[in-house]
């Protein structure tokens, strides 16, 4: 194995020591949601609820709170773009669902299988709206210009990935490009925007952005890797929807680097015209292992996991900063 | 007739007096439009060029630079504005189409058609990025409050159109609502941010929202009735578009409320339940040219458009203010 497990970081609290710090604060944010999703158009609250309260970790806004916390920032602020970065992220994935077609979202029926696509781009959209709305309000030009900056990437990287769709050519590095951009942008936002509050603009910023967006990328590259049941075989709800998208994933990317005329035969029948029969996931999860493309994916998820944690030598210690250093470990560990 | 020709306002330059007075400025918003549309992602500036180069009349951003120019205002701030304007239109309507599944769009092929419903969603969410992002470069969170606000309220008034159509109960009330929020909101806050730009936060910005708003309801009954060949029965490549879709316009509430218990049937069948056979679409416009439907949806344009002349009692006289005052009689000849 490329990655074997004595090698993984200590997971100590996981993600349960930065939920208990920003526990109170988290209810404000979730006060705020509930108010700002209230519409007389009562198809509004009702698709916004079903997806806000059907869960999800919340981690985007909570590294918002973190990083206001670490900064010295206690202002209301902090809730209310907190709450935009969720915001933000349900619109992405109302619009996602559209865009992958997706039937399922955090195991309930996708938005757009009760109330269709329509009412799913439109939410979204009303989702962008309030959201720019409450981030008017906190009156901050500069986490404006974070949170709009990442609404332009995200999108953009959402389109990228679109066009990189079913073409076996991707390469590692126009992968980790559409990463960047679709994933991590709005990690890196939502962290940014901490100090920025907090009115410390230099390399306090700087390091949130790089923590948030170091982040962003192993949370994808442990996704990915899940997807295809992770290292540990995991048989969760989700396995296998990359691969029937056509998704060119990572552990896709590294797996087609070792691939003989066969396999590569069998990529480009799968992937790239997507025809999917069945026993088909078996032999790409049992042809991923072979080549040890989860692991690889897992090792590069730890890689960028480091550099999350070296960014926060910007911080002294503190109970919230260790919280952090867990929340990477977290990430990781779900993979196993 | 209700609305007999010879009550008609004179129409003077119609909206020729306006575009030369704001032709430079349009000539810097069109070369912002085409900087902010680049990506490496060529799918977007492809997509969103097929779009914004197929014309449209641009009056949405000549009404930010008309109010800016208005209030004395001549800085760089009007051309981002209005750019980002424009933008937010462009993304409504990408993300129309893939609600109302157009196939056409401003006499060409609807963006959805050549690159698919996923493009048309996410390149309308990046147009929306650049947007905030313009926005808050020019650094007014007056003018951005303005603006995230509009884009709340159209989103929200897009919903609620979605909830009432196919529904026979729509009443005028509901559809004037629908109306202000979906199309005049928008009209209104490009208005309403020249008057910001030039420092006039009283009176004369209260009066650019009124006409902006007003201005945006006669626009959109002018439409409406177009939609079933305006009162001329001028047949455009976009008539019926609103009957095909199950929309219940003004020109349809109008008709309803006279309507005998065959006609009942008729618009029951075509809109509600969506069976549209052969023909239908002209006895839908006898139907509503036997009562005088049509005259009466752009009876109330008229209104509107003179609320919107009203407004103008703000301003000092001057060509600025003349330009506005014919459009308002362009946007009604439109029907005629």
């Amino acid at each position: 194995m490329a990655a074997p497990l004595a090698d993984r970081p200590a997971q100590r609290g996981g993600i349960e020591a930065l939920v208990s710090l920003v526990t109170d604060d988290m209810e404000r944010v979730n006060h705020v949601i509930l108010s700002r999703t209230g519409s007389d158009v009562t198809l509004i609250p009702e698709l916004a609820n079903h997806l806000i309260s059907s869960g999800g970790k919340r981690l985007r806004p909570m590294l918002t709170l973190a990083f206001a916390g670490l900064c010295g920032y206690s202002g209301d602020g902090g809730v209310k773009l907190a709450a935009s970065v969720e915001f933000m992220h349900t619109a992405t994935l109302l619009h996602d669902d559209v865009v992958d077609e997706s039937d399922m979202r955090r195991g309930k029926l996708a938005a757009r299988m009760l109330w269709g696509n329509e009412a799913s781009v439109l939410v979204g959209d009303f989702l962008l709206g309030q959201a720019f709305k409450m981030m008017v309000e906190v009156g901050s030009l500069a986490a404006l210009d974070v949170l709009a900056s990442a609404a332009a990437v995200i999108a953009e990287g959402e389109v990228w990935q679109l066009s990189a769709a079913k073409d076996l050519a991707t390469d590692e590095a126009t992968y980790l490009g559409v990463v960047t951009a679709k994933t991590a942008a709005l990690f890196a936002a939502a962290a940014e925007v901490g100090p920025i509050l907090g009115g410390l603009d230099g390399r306090e910023r700087r390091a949130a952005r790089a923590y948030g967006n170091a982040l962003g990328v192993t949370f994808q590259l442990v996704d990915d890797a899940l997807d295809y049941g992770g290292v540990a075989e995991l048989l969760g709800k989700n396995v296998g929807d990359d691969f029937r998208e056509g998704k060119i994933t990572l552990p896709v990317v590294l797996a087609l680097r070792k691939a003989d005329d066969a396999e590569r035969a069998f990529w480009s029948r799968t992937l790239e015209k997507g025809e999917i029969a069945e026993g088909d996931l078996d032999t790409a999860i049992a042809t991923l292992r072979r080549h040890d493309a989860l692991e690889a994916t897992i090792g590069r998820a730890r890689a960028y996991g480091d550099s999350a944690v070296q960014a926060l030598d910007a911080f002294p210690d503190s109970p919230m900063k260790r919280a952090l250093i867990d929340t990477v470990a977290f990430c990781i560990s779900r993979a196993y």
